[in-house]
C-alpha cells in the first residue's frame, strides 16, 4: 500500500480557510485534497508514442491508475505491459510526475481507440447499453468466486474507513479497496475520483500479473455507477460493495455480467441487488 | 423545475433487492435512480450533426443538460442556440430519447473540439493548470456580486435537500441548485453525475437567455471538483457551496478566477476555501 508519509504529505494540500461557526469567524490552515492533471502515453517498443488519456486524479499511484485504466477500459492485456514510467524528457519539468508512459510488449494500434483519439476522464470509454454488450464480449466471464457471510461484508466499509489516511486530513477523497473472502484487505486507493481508486486498486493487480481477480472482493466508498460495475467485471472480480446507492444501469449490469452487487452497505444493514447466491444466507 | 411525476417514476426505477439486516435476509422491491447514456449531435442551419459528446446520465432535463455542457464546455455561448429536440429519425426507436441534437444560428466548426472528436463523460473538456489559463481567457472576470449573510450559506444545503424528490426514493442522486442572494430557490436538477447536474441548471437558464447568472449562488451536493468551479466561473456564478469537501485544484482555480468557494456546509458550519469577502462578517 502506498500510505508512506511522503504522499501523504503530497496528497494534503496545506491552504488557507476562513472557518466559520455559530459563534462567528476564524482564519485558520486546513488541509484539502490535491487534484492535479495526470496523462497517459501508451507505445510498442521503439514506437511514438500515442496521448490516450488525460485524467484529472489525486497524484500517488500513478503507475497503477495508468496500468488499470488501460486494461480495465479494454484497450491493454495484462500481459502487454512492458514498463511503465514518467516521461522524463518533457520541456516543462513541472509537468514531469503528470506524465506517464507505459511501453507494451507489443504495438500499440491507435485505432483501438475508437477514434475517441483523447479520453478526457477516467470514467470514459464506455457508454450505455450497446457497451455492455461490448464489455460482456470483452470479459471472460465472471467466475463463481467465493461465497462469503453476511459478516464479511458487513465488516467492509470500516475496513475500508479506517484506513483511509488522506481522507482522516481532508474528508474528500473516494477509496476503494480489495479484500480477501475472509474479508482481510489486500489493497487499499483513494483518490479525488470514484474510478480512478477503483483503477489504481485494479491496476497493482495488473502489474502484479494477478488477473483476474476471481477470488477477491471490491468494497467502494461512493456509490456504484455502471463504470464501477464494468471496470470490476473486466477485473473478472466476483463480489462488488458499495456504501451508497447503485444506478439502474449499475444493477442491469452486474446482473448480466454474473456481479453480485451490494449497495447502502452501512452497519448491520446491506441491500444485494443482483446475484445474492455469493452471500451466505 | 422538472419535478412532475411521470419524470419521478421514470427516474426512480425499480428493481427487487434482497435486504440484509441484523435479523436475516428479506426480498422485497427498492427503487435505485435511473443511469442511461445520452448523446448530444450539433450542427448549424442545414449542416449535418457532428457528434460531440456521450454522457451517462439521469434522464430528465435532457434539453437543459445539453445546453448547459455546450456552453459550460465552452463550445457555444448561449445566444447561438437555435433549437434543442430529440432525434426522431434513429434507426434504433429504444434510443430516441437518449439522443440530443442542438441546431445552433451559426455553423459549428468541429475543429473547436480541439481533437477531441468524442467528449465521453459531462467531466471532459478541461484539464489542469494549461486549462485553467484556457478557463481564465475564455471568461468574462465573474462580477464582484452580491454579498450574502453567514445564514443565507448556512441553508443552502437542507433548501436543496428538501427539495430533491427522486434522491427520497432512491438514495441514489447528486443534486445542484441554482439561489439568489436572500436564499431563494431558482432551480434545481439532480442527477446521478455530479456534472450533469450543474450543466442542467446552468442550461436551463442558457434556454432562457439569463446567462451570466451574477446574481446566484449555486449549491451542490457533494464535493467541489475543479470541473464544478470552472463550470460555475463560465457562467459567471459568484458564490459556490458544496455540502464536501473541495479539492486543491478547486480552491486554485476558484481563487484565480474570482469565485467565493464554501465547503463542509453542514448546520452552523462552513468553511470558505476562497474569496470571503462576499459574506457579511
Amino acid at each position: 500500500m502506498d500510505d508512506s508519509s511522503d504522499t501523504l504529505r503530497r496528497n494534503a494540500v496545506q491552504v488557507r480557510i476562513v472557518s466559520v461557526d455559530g459563534n462567528g469567524a476564524v482564519e485558520r490552515p486546513d488541509r484539502v485534497a490535491a487534484e492535479e492533471p495526470m496523462e497517459i502515453r501508451v507505445g510498442g517498443p521503439r514506437q511514438p508514442l500515442t496521448q490516450v488519456a488525460v485524467t484529472m486524479r489525486t497524484p500517488g499511484g500513478d503507475f497503477e491508475l495508468a496500468a488499470g485504466f488501460l486494461f480495465t477500459e479494454g484497450l491493454v492485456s495484462p500481459e502487454d505491459v512492458a514498463r511503465v514510467a514518467y516521461c522524463d524528457d518533457l520541456d516543462d519539468q513541472d509537468q514531469r510526475y503528470n506524465v506517464v508512459r507505459v511501453r507494451l510488449t507489443r504495438g500499440f494500434d491507435p485505432s483501438a481507440l475508437g477514434g475517441r483519439n483523447f479520453f478526457a476522464t477516467s470514467s470514459c470509454g464506455v457508454c450505455g447499453k450497446a457497451s455492455l454488450d461490448d464489455v460482456e464480449v470483452r470479459c471472460a466471464p465472471v467466475a463463481s468466486g467465493p461465497v462469503v457471510t453476511a459478516d464479511v461484508i458487513r465488516g467492509l466499509p470500516e475496513a475500508l474507513r479506517e484506513r483511509q489516511r488522506v481522507f482522516d486530513q481532508t474528508g474528500g477523497l473516494h477509496a476503494a479497496g480489495l479484500f480477501g473472502e475472509d474479508g482481510s484487505p489486500v489493497a487499499l486507493r483513494e483518490d479525488v475520483g470514484r474510478h480512478n481508486a477503483v483503477d489504481k486498486v485494479i491496476g497493482e493487480a495488473v502489474l502484479r500479473r494477478e488477473i483476474p481477480l476471481s477470488e477477491r472482493i471490491l468494497q467502494v466508498s461512493g456509490r456504484a455507477s455502471f463504470e464501477i460495475v464494468q471496470k470490476a467485471a473486466v477485473a473478472g472480480i466476483p463480489i462488488l460493495s458499495a456504501v451508497s446507492a447503485p444506478s439502474s444501469l449499475a444493477v442491469e449490469a452486474a446482473e448480466r455480467l454474473g456481479l453480485t452487487l451490494v449497495g447502502f452497505a452501512r452497519g448491520d444493514r446491506f441491500n444485494v441487488y443482483a446475484h445474492p447466491e455469493r452471500i451466505a444466507a
